[in-house]
């Protein structure tokens, strides 16, 4: 029996400046070409929020915002612009506390700073909410590239998250399609037989925080990364984030509601 | 100018079953050459915690621990094996609280589930501490297999954590050396030419979620992954995983202590 030994390759996808309106997959595509590599069966694409969320037309020009009284009083507490705070209320479903510089936000159920907007990589005064609505981008955009290219894919919006008590920023996956997300690995076994105690892997979140080690953050024009071999399930049907209990969550149940 | 694409690849190496007294190193440069690969300047490995650990003879019986009365208390609370409890209070610098399964512990500064002992791929009635130094274990390692192979690698000691409000294991390094495990990308500017608001990059963090990809959590005998051309910081200098600031994380300030 041949022993097959797991690998797998990832290419950083360096476009042009991506601006409202443009058509995301139209620039993937025609960036992959250009680097000289074909999408095949199984390939994996992870698209950093930022940009997208720019394609999506979701720049906000600060200007334009009215600060409420209650994201001016946050604001100041947080050390945040208030319009920014503004956008923030607007966008989070709950504000927990936060330390200067950033609100700690629970937005589409996901724990995020801020709400996840960003005022990097957006135009000086602008600044980039999270996509409306990630799950569908990365089912509208698979669906596209499945059409053109005629290969299953996966596709992935990534976002950046801190961790607690820990220094930088690792990956987060806000949607996905076409892979399972997390898996279940309840019922395998371990390598003495025994039954596995850790119970699912955050798949999706692996791909983006891979992802990121070709990303970068900063202005490296590199919104996308193609994974190629990672040995994941993948699905047809569609399979968002999966939601999660709050009573299993070990760290939720002590945190603190301001 | 010929515009590079940043590109990596990693492999996943496959060793028999890694037993208390092993060498490590051996048994991973055995491994790599029964797979063809050499090592090459600049590779990185990441390995699991818990072989290491195992190798490391930091494996303990349960028979053999007697649990306090707070430990019998609080694995009452917490559903855990009282013995169990009793070396996570032995193992952990505090803890949190917890929910059926899981105490919440900082272990070494960071924030882990029992203070990282596993019962999973250990002996049925045994559990795994983690590695006792993984930072030195990391250092140790590294320049072991300099010696040995004559080029600059990196070494991370990687282990599987839950993230807050979310679904599924992701990777965490509890020590790295060769390379800068946390990027300081202050002072960069992004695609307009601001200064970056995102800090800082947990790279070594994110170079094990990938690893993790090719791991797996259950019986597959891949203890370590080999990543190959990723864009990191390398160092010939020892370079521990940084200290945090609890007053600079968002989620410390809102985790209640019990």
């Amino acid at each position: 029996m041949q022993v097959v030994h797991p690998s797998l390759r990832m290419f950083g996808i360096r476009t042009p400046l991506i601006r409202p309106g443009d058509n995301i997959v139209d620039i993937l595509i025609d960036a992959l070409e250009k680097q000289g590599v074909e999408l095949q069966d199984n390939d994996i694409l992870v698209i950093a929020e930022s940009p997208l969320a720019t394609s999506e037309n979701r720049l906000v020009r600060l200007e334009d915002v009215e600060p409420s009284k209650k994201a001016e009083e946050l604001a100041l507490e947080y050390q945040l612009d208030p319009r920014e705070m503004e956008l923030i209320l607007q966008e989070c479903d709950e504000i927990f506390g936060g330390v200067p510089g950033a609100a700690l936000t629970i937005t589409d159920g996901t724990l995020s700073p801020n709400a996840g907007i960003d005022s990097s990589n957006a135009p000086e005064g602008y600044v980039v909410l999270l996509p409306d609505d990630p799950q569908g981008s990365a089912e509208v955009i698979r669906r596209d590239i499945e059409k053109r290219c005629r290969c299953h894919v996966g596709v992935i919006v990534g976002d950046s998250r801190t961790q607690p008590l820990r220094l930088g920023c690792v990956g987060i996956a806000l949607g996905s399609s076409g892979i399972v997300p997390v898996e279940d690995v309840r019922g395998s076994v371990d390598l003495f037989a025994k039954e596995m105690k850790i119970t699912r892997k955050a798949v999706a979140d692996n791909l983006v925080s891979a992802a990121q080690l070709l990303m970068g953050e900063a202005g490296e024009s590199i919104p996308a990364v193609l994974i190629r071999g990672a040995p994941v399930q993948t699905t047809k049907e569609s399979v968002g984030m999966p939601l999660f209990s709050p009573d299993e969550c070990m760290y939720y149940s002590n945190i603190r509601k301001q």
